[in-house]
């Protein structure tokens, strides 16, 4: 940890933006499959990095957001990449219930350009009414 | 086509930021390890998709810039997939040379977090100055 605000030395190296965020690609460490993109917080990627719990900031609710919270599909974080630039940020993780998309499926990249449309690839593991609990 | 503005159709799915951009992951489309993350403006993603070469917007040069124009490390798409928000690319790619970051390196995520510092993992291929022909 640095003296001057107790935040760990390699944090230095990372390029967080004008908004203080980065973004974090979350892959399974397993396959290598990306399953999702999202942003962190200078707090967020200490969070995690702390934890080992995938750990984001929401631009929507402007807080903390620990992957799987309200769905149980947590994130266990097997290793943390940083790019060249220092402005990307790779986690390998364990999806908890292979369900990281809030559409129910494995991997929010579920559609590819084909025929000059996007073509679904991948099911709905989980209904999403099911994963939220609505009522 | 649509006919108002000649582009595509599937490009009115894609989100790009009110700068314009949107981010793409370039990954190997055989091993699936990330490469690289770049910008994508809308003529870069349309020529992407209809030349099968990335093309990305270069924010520092302020133009399109073909993967590889200088380095001769192109990348010929396999696919391109867009994520639920439709705010992320991916293209899966055949990496010319093996070689994706302007260090020499494979991948630009070459650095991984262990024992409280950024460590490099992989080995240059190629000596950059080699790549762009410095004199």
């Amino acid at each position: 940890m640095s003296s001057r605000d107790s935040q760990p030395d390699w944090l230095a190296e990372v390029n967080f933006s004008r908004t203080g965020l980065i973004p974090a690609i979350a892959q399974d460490a397993d396959t290598d499959r990306v399953l999702m993109v999202a942003c962190m917080s200078r707090e967020a990627l200490i969070e995690s990095a702390r934890t080992g719990r995938a750990v984001y900031w929401s631009r929507s609710r402007e807080r903390l957001w620990t992957k799987g919270e309200e769905s149980g599909h947590t994130q266990r974080i097997r290793e943390v990449r940083l790019d060249c630039d220092g402005d990307v940020i790779i986690l390998k993780v364990e999806q908890a219930g292979g369900i990281a998309c809030h559409t129910g499926r494995e991997s929010c990249f579920f559609r590819v350009l084909k025929d000059g449309r996007w073509q679904t690839t991948d099911p709905v593991i989980k209904d999403p009414a099911e994963i939220y609990g609505h009522e």
